[in-house]
């Protein structure tokens, strides 16, 4: 394609509203436009990222013995109602109804609509397993849309959907998934960790997210040399406290704190370090009140409450709340004299002789002993802070900020048992499909991809998804032999399958090289007065090394240089 | 692929629901199911169909210079209430709230967005021209959805719009446009016809639509050798009337006519034919009462109507409004003493001593002659009937029921002025781009081709869109020599780029055989016993001849008669 033609609108200046990379760098190089909140249009040069991606992901999954299906995304209420999440998802579920007054919704995820097509089509274990999958727009009505394409009302998702007989066959749709996805965000070209994720208190088992370190995230990562894991469930080895316990057979003992509430306020106070205390948190997990205790510098991990206590639906307990159980208000709660179900963290397993509240407000106890002055079940209830170590390999561990590009999920029963669906087995009995659900953001990748590989000067696109892998630059198109130049190499590029595009614009040369560094296309072939000799420059948009060549040879030159890239 | 892996859910029996071919043969042969009203999912069959026509759409449009892009189906109110079309499109249009309570609607065209884009982007005449398309889904709250695909409330569809400086620019993208919009209904292999259509009262000058002539069809078109037009926009010559006027300067003269309300009531009464009456109408277009004469036999296109009177609401009087104008119900009206605007068909012109209406209740007068009697201007007023004849060369029209797949649409200024997009010229002047726009029906193309191609077996699917080009079946799979056989030559059909699938479902020979041919694949090669002798059969799906050739042969004999479609 010829640049002069096409509709590239590239800005001179940051946009003022951005404030993450990707979403400064697509707006700037004219990847996209923003229509209304959490809304974007995609131009041209994001399309044509997103065909290439959606490419790679159908490749993929088709080689995975995946079936392509397109379920509609309004979605009529009564499906949602059966599975429950028209009331679960809350705000988040776009709703409206129709001319005739019936509800409907516009669907986040389809498992639903899959769960019902099987329902209604598999009779038989003979037609299983089946692993149905599309990629469609979802909407979501997104509280706080931002940060460009990574937080938004509509998006493009890749979802699969399995249906097995047993487990074990569930385990194997999930390992094809697993496989399928590294080999999709490695074509992409990205960097990725692979981490345990929380699979939720609905019935969900097992569940991994692909992720890409990037400040721009708003998840966050546990990682070690051996080890990776989503804040919410990574283990490890807490660092040891500042300062040892008090020894001896020590009874409580009740000290005025006046107006010491937090544990920095304790600390400070009593002069000993935030490790020496126990934090009381007051929870409601399940609609049951439960205290829970965490060496004081901890914080808690709500989802392992949720784990432990097998509740769907853990919160802070209310100020009146607290007061009812305890008799005093946070700032001032312990465990000693509580009735409630206490859960301690494993950091405080051994401890003895620590500081807590006394359930007295404006007072708290030293010479605190879990196990001795208190009753409690000890559990992993703590996320990992920077510090901890491995329960693997003792090495350290560093928490990052990361953006999930990706999602296997075991979900168990959970939709074919709440709709119904059921197949006979070989024996003539019925029984219920085992599923998982498993999804891509597409937009994700492609603001991953502009996260990770950018400089001063833009976007450094990985070849695979880059909306053109070559540009070809007549330093000026006007003259003769660069026109007949720049034109037979863009032909042989395009001769050998190269997606190029040729720069006549009338511009000077340096804009069309700023434009094309802000895009990010990975290679540049300069076409100007070496022509004489029968030369080109060709750049490599990464390292920015120019390389003289022929310019018989500039075509077969860049061919051989993207060849690398997909060893 | 094998088949045995797929879920491809025939049906043994015609579903009940279903009334035309497309939507009866699409669900019994597995490619959709119905998830609500004019809602449904697209099974693996009807998405590899789709994916090979939208493939086929997409090279085309980039063919002729158009740039993909993708817009938001979730949009803004504001901008609809821009171009005014958030109160025209009434209920059709889906409108939700998200939830902090801002108005929202689902697209059902992009014209706003595009012209939204436009605006904020474009500031020269050197952007210009441009061809803007996407392929996206879209959602239009249809009164009543039928028809399966046909009429739903969710579809595909491929939209472009063009943006240029002058109409010459416009002619010039919309020729582009119907080029490329032949191309694809010639490679999607389907038979079509390219019709004049109504542009609509807001702008547009120049509209053509693309028909397949089917019972499925809402839409009429009127045909003749060297003529096609939309009944609602085509000419004709009427046929003569069927008795000779009365002769000689004859006033007009009162006669009872008790009861006798319709054309054929009095025709029956007089004794005269329907051709001898004028047919008074009282219209009300764009606020103005007038009156509308046509022949007895013959029907009014409101279009024309519109056309006539440059009013973009027109309308049938209420019967209040006919009494204060003509102090006479319908059944009895005439255009004697009516002070009203008259307009009066063609058909009329030269006509002598007709019957009218009295303008009395119950009474008519003969010996009326338009021009004489009363003043009136004479229009093209009337739908096309069956035995008239073509203004081109006299030869007979046809009248024919279509499904409209494309529609390409000169729309003028509307939306440009309405919101406000200008460029500056060579000069630095101001200056508003003229716009077209252009669709085609993704779903409509699969659609029209079972409608096109069926017979009492099941679909003849175009091999360029059918979802597998051959299926190999061998007739038992567990025999070794059959089973070597043929996946020896499904092998080599797919080493031949030929997208195949192979039959190795343990099942009796007719059942395979009915599933492919219900499914429509164009072409089965059936793997027996004449193995022994090196042989399979070849059968072509439409003309249903089975031709034995070599094994070694078979998959490039296959490959010669796809090529022949594709000459």
């Amino acid at each position: 394609m010829y640049w002069s033609k096409l509709f590239i609108p590239t800005l001179r200046e940051d946009p003022a509203e951005a404030e993450v990379a990707s979403h400064r760098l697509l707006l700037r190089a004219g990847y996209i436009r923003q229509l209304a909140a959490g809304l974007y249009s995609y131009l041209f040069l994001a399309q044509r990222s997103i065909l290439k991606i959606t490419n790679i992901v159908r490749e993929e999954l088709d080689a995975i013995g995946a079936q392509e299906v397109y379920l509609p995304g309004l979605n009529p209420a009564e499906v949602w109602q059966e599975s429950g999440r028209w009331d679960v998802m809350g705000d988040n579920l776009f709703r409206l109804k129709d001319r005739n007054g019936r509800a409907l919704c516009l669907a986040m995820t389809h498992e639903e609509v899959m769960t019902y097509i099987a329902r209604s089509e598999l009779r038989s274990y003979k037609q299983l397993p089946q692993i149905w999958y599309q990629i469609q727009t979802k909407f979501r009505d997104e509280p706080r849309p931002k940060s460009g394409l990574l937080r938004v009302r509509q998006f493009i998702m890749k979802d699969s959907y399995t249906f097995d007989l047993t487990p074990a066959g569930l385990d194997e749709a999930y390992a094809k998934h697993d496989r399928a996805y590294r080999r999709i965000f490695d074509r992409c070209g990205l960097e990725y960790v692979v981490v345990e994720a929380h699979s939720g208190a609905m019935g969900g088992s097992q569940s991994h997210e692909f992720m890409v370190v990037s400040d721009a995230g708003e998840d966050f990562v546990v990682k070690g040399p051996d080890y990776a894991a989503n804040l919410e469930k990574a283990v490890s080895v807490a660092k040891p406290p500042a300062a040892p316990d008090p020894e001896g057979e020590l009874a409580p003992e009740e000290f005025h704190t006046p107006g010491q509430k937090t544990i920095a306020e304790v600390a400070a106070f009593t002069g000993l370090p935030e490790t020496s205390q126990m934090k009381s948190l007051v929870m409601v997990a399940g609609g049951a009140v439960v205290l829970v205790l965490l060496r004081g510098d901890h914080q808690l991990s709500e989802t392992k409450v949720a784990s432990v206590t097998g509740a769907s639906d853990v919160r802070t307990a209310h100020p009146e709340e607290i007061r009812q159980h305890f008799g005093a208000d946070a700032g001032s709660l312990g465990p000693i004299g509580v009735t409630l179900r206490i859960l301690a963290d494993e950091a405080l397993r051994g401890r003895r002789n620590m500081i807590a509240g006394a359930n007295r407000n404006d007072y708290h106890l030293r010479h605190v002993t879990p196990g001795e002055d208190f009753a409690c079940e000890f559990h992993d209830l703590r996320q990992v802070a920077e510090g901890d170590t491995s329960v693997v390999d003792g090495s350290p561990l560093t928490v990052h900020k990361t953006v999930e590009i990706g999602h296997i999920f075991k979900l168990g029963y959970k939709y074919s048992e709440s709709m119904g669906l059921r197949v006979l087995d070989e024996s003539g009995k019925e029984i219920t499909p085992i599923m998982g659900s498993y999804g891509i953001g597409i937009e994700r990748i492609l603001c991953a991809a502009v996260e990770l590989f950018h400089d001063k000067d833009g976007i450094l696109m990985p070849p695979s998804i880059a909306p053109f892998t070559v540009v070809v630059t007549p330093i000026n198109f006007a003259d003769a032999a660069q026109n007949k130049t720049a034109t037979g190499i863009y032909a042989a590029l395009k001769a050998g399958g190269i997606d190029a595009i040729l720069d006549d614009r009338d511009e000077r040369p340096g804009v069309k090289f700023k434009d094309a560094d802000l895009i990010g296309i990975p290679y540049r072939i300069n076409v100007g007065k070496k022509v004489a000799q029968g030369m080109v420059e060709v750049v490599d948009r990464r390292t920015k090394i120019s390389t003289d060549v022929a310019v018989a040879e500039a075509a077969s030159y860049v061919q051989a240089r993207l060849a690398e890239h997909t060893k």
